[in-house]
């Protein structure tokens, strides 16, 4: 029973008070955090220094003076980056910083979603995406995956069906370049047809490409905005190429949906002294910095591999990704994962349940995603064996790794 | 006629594009800015390059690895500062650190308020603040002020009123240490009488406190949060203190609220740079800085004051503040300060409109708020000069400044 003064005040379908914060956990396989190691310390504290002392008065104005775009060279920053993503012509004015991509998924719905609206995500996708489109009201259509992404059969046919009961959705969510969960990219036929349906049925794509500077190939096939400026709202962020602790993501558009999200954007600015110390350190240094983070997720994700193999054996499927900093798999038989979850937080572990990555939980119910950025790699390497056993524990597989022979403690 | 490929897929009441961002006016009145000529440059210069120095691996992490309320050592900074504000027994988990302080009022009015419920906000107020309840889809009426802020007698016959009706508000918004905008200090036995109105009606004071650190004497009574922790949701920010360009707010209250909006605060964090920066620099800095600041806004409300005086005379009304950034004033006459705008803004000249600033927009049709933060004294006597021309042209008053015949131009 709750005493508080103000429990009678609180709105209808407000939460609990959250739990009071826990250390992160042995095993940390969630999240999307970074590699710690990677993160460029000194250069990051020169490139501080070097523009607070620069710009320190403009941190008197509200967005330093300069409109709700956010800083000016963090946005000419992205339109050059976006350039080696074959999308040209941009110039700062065309591109809004936001404080993290989530920020620009919530503008989008804000702007678009209206409570029995029609959203289309891909059947296993972020969370963020999900959670965020159902809270702004939308039904939420899962489109099919395969190892190439999106299948453009399932949602032609899927576009075809809503036209015939008169129903547009308000766009298709998509994360083409390494999707979040299962790490495929796009191929660029299937991009250009993707774009056709786009615009033959009405329906703005809506981009996502966090995780585009950290495929493993040096390269990927272009944007979708590239292909298709006009119909295409394209987000992306830094939390994945410099650090998730500094919230700074970005979304470029036509300035008929760009404008309007700037007019929805009250928050005051994003964080000013991460907007000025991201673009002072990646105008000089964001080709070599994701260059070494490359290398090393590569390593990470080439031991988490292996890990798996050694101790799950042939007993579960793993998607390997393209990039990125997870791996989305599934465990033997019928396992619903989220029967696991507390007995492997009780082993120091934790794993993102792929229910809470799919449009309809119980397609994933055997489904996990795990982040390997974070851990080093005698970490993964322990944590995929203490996930094993586990796994043995609870279910009765993998019976053996390649390691030892499992028993019941 | 729009002709965007979205314009059909957007939701209804969706806005129009924001224009353009244009460089700000010459004579800049408005918006809460601060003195870039008290931007500690090259101490926040070093406070960073040290602190990210010591703590660059944590940023790999969202939320630095430390949860939801934010980076720990401001946290603690808050719960010290609140100590010289009465506020005694506050750990750093007693407080979260927010995106400015209108986050703080985004989670609030998430938590507490639903369409058709009733909040009480003083007649004249933060605009932020009217205007975020109303988007909650509350009905906000407007509590009389005098010049020692809230009148509870007022207060006690609404509340009476409304508990006659069946109803209790949701909340009694109040910034009773230097109100925004009309600059005045509740006095202590006031304080006293609204807990006690609050307690007896069961209705939660949301108490904020963003000019607090900016009297003009050296001591204001006590936070109501100090006189009654328990009914107490209590805001607070560095944009005024430090610089509105760092998102940096504050709340704290009862975990029954605090750990609700730590829920409800799903953005991945709070800029950690912002966060980290600001600690470093305020740990061993908050006093001296205060102190600078407080003597060059003594000088600039003494500017502005002067400066009215010789434009204006004894044709308009001036609230003399007890601190903070801005003036309240009443313009001669039945004038209408929204007609004001746009030919001041064509004399270079942009002040916020009273309307804006109060529940009621009519009652505070010839009221206006000017901020004298920014501009310097020079440009402060320029602009006052400037908007008395203005006023002159458009309304026949005031017709001679102490300085000058004014003339028809």
């Amino acid at each position: 029973m709750e005493t508080s003064f103000h429990a009678p005040r609180l709105a209808s379908g407000a939460p609990q008070p959250e739990a009071r914060h826990a250390p992160p956990p042995r095993y940390n396989f969630i999240g999307g955090h970074n590699d710690p190691a990677i993160i460029p310390g000194d250069a990051l504290a020169e490139a501080a220094a070097r523009v607070i002392r620069r710009q320190a008065p403009s941190l008197a104005m509200y967005h330093l003076g300069q409109g709700r775009l956010g800083y000016p060279p963090l946005r000419e920053f992205v339109a050059r980056k976006l350039a080696a993503r074959g999308v040209t012509g941009l110039s700062a004015d065309d591109i809004m910083i936001t404080s993290g991509s989530g920020q620009s998924i919530d503008l989008v719905n804000q702007l678009f979603v209206g409570p029995g609206d029609t959203v289309l995500i891909e059947e296993f996708s972020y969370s963020g995406a999900i959670v965020r489109a159902r809270s702004a009201g939308a039904r939420v259509i899962g489109m099919p995956l395969d190892s190439g992404g999106l299948r453009i059969d399932a949602l032609e046919r899927c576009l075809a069906d809503l036209a015939s009961r008169g129903v547009t959705p308000k766009y298709i969510y998509t994360i083409p370049t390494v999707q979040n969960p299962t790490g495929s990219i796009l191929p660029l036929d299937r991009r250009r047809a993707l774009i056709a349906l786009s615009h033959r049925y009405g329906v703005p794509i809506f981009e996502d490409e966090c995780y585009a500077d950290l495929t493993v190939a040096p390269d990927a096939p272009p944007a979708l905005h590239a292909l298709a400026p006009r119909q295409i709202i394209h987000i992306g962020s830094f939390s994945k190429s410099l650090a998730p602790a500094l919230r700074l993501g970005y979304a470029t558009a036509d300035w008929s949906v760009l404008g309007r999200m700037s007019s929805l954007k009250g928050d005051g600015g994003t964080g000013a002294l991460d907007q000025m110390v991201a673009a002072e350190f990646l105008g000089e240094r964001f080709e070599a910095h994701v260059g070494r983070l490359r290398t090393a997720l590569r390593a990470k994700l080439d031991t988490m591999i292996d890990s798996l193999e050694r101790e799950f054996g042939a007993s579960i499927e793993v998607w390997r990704p393209e990039g990125g900093i997870f791996v989305w798999m599934r465990l033997a038989g019928d396992t619903d994962v989220r029967s696991l979850l507390a007995p492997a937080a009780a082993a120091g572990l934790v794993f993102n349940a792929g229910p809470d990555w799919a449009c309809d939980p119980e397609s994933a119910k055997s489904w996990l995603r795990l982040c390997f950025a974070l851990p080093d790699e005698r970490t993964i390497r322990d944590g995929v064996a203490t996930f094993a056993q586990v796994c043995f524990e609870q279910t009765g597989s993998p019976r053996r790794g390649d390691n030892r022979d499992r028993a019941e403690t």
